[in-house]
C-alpha cells in the first residue's frame, strides 16, 4: 500500500486521466478500483463495514468508462488513502492468530477442508492485485 | 509462477516479440527476465547454484535492447518452465523452519536485528515482482 500511495503521489490529476496503454484503463480508474478493492478487505476480513460501496460498484463490478460521471480525482485520493489508513489500524491489532482465521468469504465446511483460505491469504493475493496494476500504473509516470 | 506460465503459453512468439506498452519493454525481454530472477533464487534461497548466469547479466543488468543478440523465445521459454520446475522441487521440500531462516544476501548480524528478512520473504517479494510484471503482459494477449 505505501508503494502504491507513493506512486499515486507522484502522479498529477491529469497523468492519472491518462490510459495506462493505449486502449486500455485510465489510472483514475485504477486509483478508484484499487481503492475500492482496499475498502472491500473490512469485509472479507470482518473487520466492519465497506465505507465506500459506491466505489465497488463503479470501479469493480464496472469497466473503465462505463459510468457516466466518477468521482473528483481528489476524491478518490482521498478514499484511497483512507482505505489505506483504516486498514493499517486494523492490521496493527491482529494476532497471529486471527491472521490464520476464516474469511468471510469462504463458508466453515470450506474451510475445514481447505484451512489455507484465512485472513492471511486474503491479504497476500490483494497485495499481489495491487502490485499487479503497479507495474501498469508506472507507465504513467514519464510521461509528460 | 503458474499464472505466468498460462500467460507466456497463451502467447504466441510473435506476440511476445511486441512492447507491452509503446516504448517499453518488450515481451520477450520480460520472460528472460522473470526466469533470470527465477533463476537467481537458487541462490539467495542457498538451494545451489544459478543454471543461467548470463540470462541475468542479459536481462536483469542490462535493459531490453540492450544486448545485441539475445536467445530465441523458445529457448527463453524453456529456461522459464525450467527455472519453476527447479524451485517448486526445492520448495516441496522445505520445512517451516527453513522458510524463517535467512536469505544469502543478509548478513548474520542484520539477521538478529531484522529477523524477518527470512526466506518467505524473498519469496514473497519475488511473487511482487512477477505480478507486477504479468500486469504488463497482459497487454500482450488481445492484439492480433
Amino acid at each position: 500500500m505505501d508503494e502504491a500511495s507513493k506512486l499515486f503521489d507522484s502522479l498529477s490529476d491529469e497523468q492519472l486521466m491518462g490510459e495506462v496503454a493505449p486502449g486500455r484503463n485510465r489510472g483514475v480508474y485504477l486509483l478508484g478500483h484499487l481503492a475500492a478493492e482496499n475498502d472491500n478487505m473490512l469485509r472479507l476480513l470482518d473487520l466492519g463495514k465497506v465505507k465506500y460501496p459506491k466505489l465497488y460498484e463503479d470501479f469493480v463490478v464496472k469497466a473503465d468508462r462505463a459510468v457516466a460521471e466518477i468521482p473528483p480525482v481528489g476524491e478518490l485520493r482521498k478514499c484511497w488513502t483512507d482505505s489505506c489508513n483504516e486498514l493499517s489500524k486494523h492490521f496493527g491489532k491482529m494476532t497471529a492468530e486471527d491472521w490464520f482465521g476464516k474469511h468471510t468469504s469462504v463458508s466453515t465446511e470450506d474451510f475445514a477442508k481447505e484451512p489455507h483460505r484465512n485472513k492471511l491469504n486474503v491479504v497476500l493475493v490483494r497485495v499481489g492485485h495491487i502490485q499487479s496494476h503497479l507495474g501498469q500504473l508506472i507507465f504513467l509516470q514519464s510521461r509528460s
